[in-house]
């Protein structure tokens, strides 16, 4: 099962994943997304397959930005914005 | 450095992803993306961090499908299409 949840922060929202046993593509059918106002940017954060990601990356596009965590980088890769002040490549930090 | 190669298949194009090295998000800058025609599906393919995929399946999006390859599934999975023949969560079984 996925479970998203979302974390308001200042000046974004962390969209949380979270997989309980083993996410598979026909999850995604019914997958359930948190409503959140698209006037933010977002990252997403999570252990999760590269499609899930992909997936949630193509539904957030209308926001003002979209980041992925990797936590190698101590931060999230900017790597969609419509924001002048974001940059495609730009790492937001993120505390965890 | 990152490189991409396509790759072209019947029914769609395999955009492979070479790293030598590290990848670090400031490539995406520079990025050289293979100029094919946007009527046709692409599929996303090799060992690649979170963040360039995503990026990647944004440069995508205009194409009639964009799926993720993952090894585990023996194919790609479709995560947007605005084609009615392909839908989201569907697997596009890859020769490899």
């Amino acid at each position: 099962m996925i479970e998203l949840t979302a974390e308001t922060q200042k000046d974004f929202t962390i969209i949380n994943i979270n997989i309980d046993g083993v996410a598979t593509p026909e999850m995604l059918k019914n997958i359930s997304i948190p409503d959140i106002s698209p006037n933010q940017g977002v990252i997403l954060s999570g252990r999760a397959p590269v499609w899930l990601f992909c997936f949630l990356c193509h539904h957030f596009h209308p926001f003002q930005w979209v980041a992925t965590h990797d936590p190698r980088l101590n931060g999230a890769v900017v790597v969609q914005t419509h924001y002048p002040d974001v940059s495609i490549g730009q790492i937001v930090p993120v505390g965890k």
